[in-house]
């Protein structure tokens, strides 16, 4: 069996590092291991809306930041298939019939669901579309016949709403989709950056996020504003590194050869951590080294960003090929999922036959 | 404007002559009147398959039935656009964005759908297709922009949403949609029929409906074994008309040329109920009435339905034909809807523009 992965992500405003290390690197990685026979990705424009309804110029507007955060990471057109979600109508058809397959109560026991709802503070006035996105995303995994879907640890319960999903089509219709399977980081500490100002979760809003189309300047202004321990005043005061915004990043960035590199003091980040822990070590010095580990991370991605900026139309046509393709695979596995419910009537000649016999009795 | 309609039917079974009195003869005289310039009726496979996801097979072989009770009673191809609901795709991808418009809680709301989720006894398991089906039916009333949709009152709360939907849609995106409106028969007392065996509703279950398809026999038979009043045991005694299924049936049925026809001691209606509450007149004597001037308006139907029986495959085609149409007006609503959203990205020339200024700056 080939195997495909589906992913992609929601265009409510540019990528930030944190996409960048919860998926987008790994993402490229999973591409370019040649160990994916079909790569899927999808920016998530129609389930944007579920929540942004009343703001579609919102989602309009960043489809074009992610797809340019996309290639600028090194995803490429010649290996995935980047396309836009409301391009591929064949999407809301599989949704309305999975609709059929799950129950209300469902849906509300979906813990996933349930945090976002409240994240949103939608309560009682969450929109249906939102709600029953978890059908929506099963579809976006099944049409592409998705072997593989690499999410965070959250985000297990949507895919577990999908593989009941597939197995109930399965029992009822015929075996007709695929079942996929959720791909987890295996290193997930690494995968979770905190806001710069040190709150769980990175947020526009907030104002505490570090864009992957940040220019230099802005990047170190953020990194040197950035939360540590508020109990380390002194350089001599000991510090703590746990929940010190600096120390996750540097977690999530840096590796030996940036010591040698940057800070030939230490030889790794745990003799950094010891002096930091023990006293003596200033904030400043350790963010300046995050800096220069982030920097050279970020340039290349930059470089390439401040390039792609300037082919606006290709880009468009990237992903208008993009959806083309995809549409083509989504029609696809919508014939045989009609086939498979028996709903393709005017293509089914056994129908008309059976019918016809049935009333000349 | 153009005046246009949009109605259909479930087809979980053989129409009856519930359906009959209730919408199917009104609407013969509607498609008839010219007063309106189109008229698209719906086979609502996909909708019947909300609460029969694990039977798609009924769905399937009562669809036939439906357009063959269609034809029978005088829906003609030629004036009417009769289509089946799952054969335009575009309604599922209306039902998908009006879906971010309405908030569960208003869902729950519903008379309607909470009236008829008890009937089915979903309760907490209520499947999500079923649940939201109020959303269904506004994509299916707003693609083919029609502004006139005759139901029954206890549909009105479906309409009601419908509204809400243009309403909402309309001040987010832009003036897209067309605002329709329920058309209520006049006279809603003769538009409900009972079961014969004098329960409120007809059901295929309960084995108390009088199909449209019902040979000359079956009627007669189902009509001499109707609910009457159980008090009214001997002739002479004084017996009830209200809540006695053959009183109902004559108030829909009957006229006074049919009593100079058929029962010339009486005038009319009220003469024979005045003397059946009194006493002295028997059941079997009304029963026989009823069966004369039921079948009197059976007979030509029935005799249309035997014929339209040896023509399967046209008739398939009529429905292939309707649906190719009906697809044909859904699919430019959508296109609207669409550019009303913005979501149309790739035919967006101004997209492109702006967002190559936008980085150009």
């Amino acid at each position: 069996m080939e195997k495909i992965i589906l992913t992609g992500d929601r265009p409510t405003g540019r990528l930030h590092v944190g996409h960048y290390v919860g998926s987008l690197k790994r993402r490229v990685e999973l591409q370019n291991s040649g160990e994916y026979d079909k790569i899927f990705i999808m920016i998530a424009d129609a389930q944007a809306l579920t929540d942004n309804a009343d703001n579609p110029e919102k989602v309009r507007q960043n489809i074009i930041e992610v797809a340019l955060d996309y290639l600028s990471c090194g995803l490429d057109p010649e290996k995935s298939t980047i396309f836009i979600q409301s391009q591929v109508p064949e999407l809301t058809e599989l949704s309305f019939y999975y609709m059929n397959l799950v129950t209300v109560s469902r849906l509300q026991r979906n813990p996933t669901v349930k945090s976002e709802i409240q994240m949103r503070n939608f309560e009682a006035s969450i929109p249906v579309g939102f709600f029953t996105y978890p059908i929506s995303q099963a579809a976006d995994i099944t049409a592409f016949k998705a072997t593989t879907v690499p999410v965070g640890e959250d985000q297990l319960p949507m895919i577990e709403q999908c593989r009941e999903i597939v197995h109930k089509f399965n029992s009822v219709y015929g075996e007709a989709l695929v079942m996929p399977k959720a791909l987890i980081p295996e290193n997930e500490s690494c995968c979770r950056l905190p806001g710069t100002d040190g709150k769980a979760k990175m947020s526009k809003s907030l104002g505490n996020c570090i864009y992957l189309s940040d220019s230099e300047e802005e990047v170190r202004q953020k990194i040197m504003g950035m939360y540590t321990d508020p109990n380390h005043l002194k350089v001599s005061d000991p510090g703590q590194v746990e929940g010190n915004s600096v120390f996750t990043y540097l977690d999530a960035f840096c590796t030996d050869e940036h010591f040698e590199k940057y800070l030939p003091d230490y030889k790794n980040l745990d003799e950094l951590k010891d002096h930091y822990r023990r006293g003596g070590l200033g904030d400043v010095k350790v963010k300046k080294f995050l800096n220069a580990v982030m920097q050279e991370e970020l340039a290349p991605i930059r470089a390439r960003r401040k390039e792609l900026e300037r082919k606006i139309p290709e880009i468009y046509e990237i992903l208008h090929k993009g959806s083309i393709e995809a549409e083509k695979v989504a029609a696809q596995t919508l014939k045989e999922v009609k086939d498979a419910m028996k709903i393709n009537y005017f293509e089914d000649q056994q129908l008309i036959q059976e019918q016809t016999a049935r009333f000349a009795e």
